[in-house]
């Protein structure tokens, strides 16, 4: 039987591996919606090619466009968060791809879950801001939240047949981004364009940099958290600078389960889509004789502060994730534009969060409500500085 | 509920460890039976100890002073091969861990499968040499064969939860012992004490010469074989010198998983008496970060042409990997004993492979005659080139 796929975020990197793997496997897949945020083009090639029933585009003027260029293809096009929203809840999709960037994604997600689909989830944003909210909702609808970020489908494929009741701890390992080896002075002076060359993965801007201020391993702690009911106290980092060991799990026998494979998305992507089973991709092999020495360091905690900030947004929880997270989107993008340095980027974060006083958050609004409360705190502080 | 549990060999190293481990969880483990080789004095503590219903030693003379010594206890003291039958075939008995050293295993494993045990199996001789007989009895009999061998156990944890019929190929790791960077002229000259120092494991010494010449980790592609149901143009094998990476599998999605722990055989016995669940073990944890690298490297086929020996009389089937085994174990007895050089070995089964004209085997007797021609046609190489 085909699975029934809706798409947010389809013109984004995971969208587009998506939907190769979906084109390489007719028979297993059928895409019904796309949603994506402004690339219009490509939108309109991926319409013509998989004949989805509902398209969306975040702003109205470029929808009324794509109407234009896909006159005569049965497809509705529709715009803004409540086409996001329709694109998230066909009712014949069982199965939606969340790969929309940043607090964009949350509504539509929700959405899905409240309509009982199963979620392939590249969003980190989901989990990070509204993970109680969220996982509450999944075990409401019975529904299957599945991880597309390397990390947490080695961590899924590791806990795969195995006693949930046995793990010890959970293992993330991180590249350590480009500057792994800097000291906190060099850390001062480096460039943006050093910060977007991740070593190892080819991947979006925002998530390039939060590689490279290791923010982005903070997120995925707070999210594995959620994904696997483990507290953060059970969750560990490792650098491991040639990311071939995706993550890993321990169990209280000492035994330590690892997934590992070349750097491509398609892997976990169509692990999250094939869930439980896997398809034989035509990639080629991990040659491990000829990959050189594995390694792994301890994360140090002092030249990284973001993942300090992290650990305890996460273990706070409640509102806090929330504002680590805004606050960081905020100040990587004043980073992209070349506003602010590499180290003003967790000085914005720490500032934001003295600002704030944490409390319980058991509403989406709420959420969005301190995430904007978040962004206007990190501008603040930016400007105050300059 | 209990596991009630008998142990041929319980005197060497995997029934010891066996032991401990049941000694520590006194609630899950119960032992019935208990069949040494001569180790009379070890055998008489743990008869005290955890009180089995029968006790067996190979030797009739040395079990009549056992009786003598265990007088007042409730323990019936048998002997020979029909003594390790008894303790095989208890009624109670849930699982039986055939942990004896070589092809004394055979007889009472296949009657442990054919009264319906199911077996945690660390004697590599009784797959290697009638794994055909082996499994299709198990098979017949609804028998679990779980995996001992710290290699085998990773590849069963690593295959826990997933489709066997998406497996691309199994990675035996190999320690690749103390002679991997030898080149051939050195190999002539190792010495006897040079080859009992495996770098890390600690084992018997029969298994750490074949660990010099790779002659174990060719017997372990047999039994993978075997025990996984996966063709033997499937089995891959890698050297991984600081054997912390205890075996792979790799899927059809490019999906490495892997076991790794420290070098402890506590782990794979324990999870082969608990299988499918874990035992708290109080070992300490694997230190990733302070491992220092590790390394996989192709295996050389030229310099340890045992494993060339192992895989075609893998592929071959029938008698050959039988003669493969008992010319490799008089060979080693005889290196041992200072009578033959390290490179002796490898002749010695070469040669009689050459003479040996490889037949279908059907039944457990046949095994035990082919193995007694190889013995013989064995020695007689051996003499002949003195």
């Amino acid at each position: 039987m085909k699975k029934n796929i809706s798409i947010l975020g389809s013109t984004g990197s995971v969208g587009r591996n998506t939907l190769e793997i979906i084109e390489n496997f007719p028979e297993s897949f059928q895409v019904w919606g796309l949603a994506a945020h402004k690339n219009i083009d490509l939108l309109e090639k991926q319409i013509k090619k998989f004949k989805p029933r509902i398209a969306s585009l975040s702003d109205p003027a470029l929808a009324g466009q794509l109407k234009e260029r896909c006159r005569g293809y049965d497809v509705e096009i529709l715009s803004g968060e409540a086409g996001a929203v329709r694109v998230a809840t066909i009712p014949e999709v069982d199965l939606v791809v969340s790969a929309m960037v940043g607090a964009a994604g949350l509504i539509p997600t929700f959405a899905a879950i409240s309509h009982g689909k199963d979620i392939a989830l590249a969003n980190k944003e989901t989990l990070v801001t509204a993970g109680e909210i969220i996982t509450h909702e999944a075990r409401r609808k019975d529904v299957r939240i599945v991880p597309v970020d390397s990390e947490h489908s080695a961590i899924l494929q590791a806990m795969q047949g195995h006693d949930p009741s046995t793990v010890k701890c959970l293992i993330l390992t991180a590249s350590g981004g480009p500057f792994k080896n800097h000291s906190l002075s060099e850390l001062q002076n480096v460039t943006l364009e050093e910060a977007l060359q991740h070593p190892t993965w080819n991947m979006g801007q925002k998530i390039t940099i939060d590689s490279a201020t290791l923010m982005n391993k903070g997120l995925e702690v707070i999210e594995a958290r959620w994904l696997f009911d483990i507290p953060l106290s059970r969750i560990k980092i490792v650098i491991h600078p040639q990311s071939i060991v995706h993550s890993m799990v321990e169990y209280i026998d000492g035994s330590i389960i690892a997934q590992l494979g070349i750097p491509d998305m398609k892997i976990p992507i169509s692990y999250a889509l094939a869930y439980p089973e896997r398809l034989p991709l035509n990639l080629p092999s991990l040659e491990l004789t000829k990959l050189g020495n594995l390694s792994f360091q301890e994360p140090d905690f002092d030249r990284f502060p973001c993942l300090r900030y992290a650990y305890q947004a996460g273990e706070e929880g409640g509102s806090l994730p929330i504002v680590v997270n805004a606050s960081n989107e905020v100040a990587v993008e004043f980073f992209l534009k070349r506003k602010i340095r590499f180290m003003d980027i967790q000085t914005t974060i720490g500032r934001v969060m003295e600002e704030h006083t944490p409390r319980k958050v058991s509403a989406i609004e709420e959420v969005l409500e301190i995430d904007q409360w978040a962004r206007r705190a990190a501008e603040k502080v930016i400007n105050h500085e300059r």
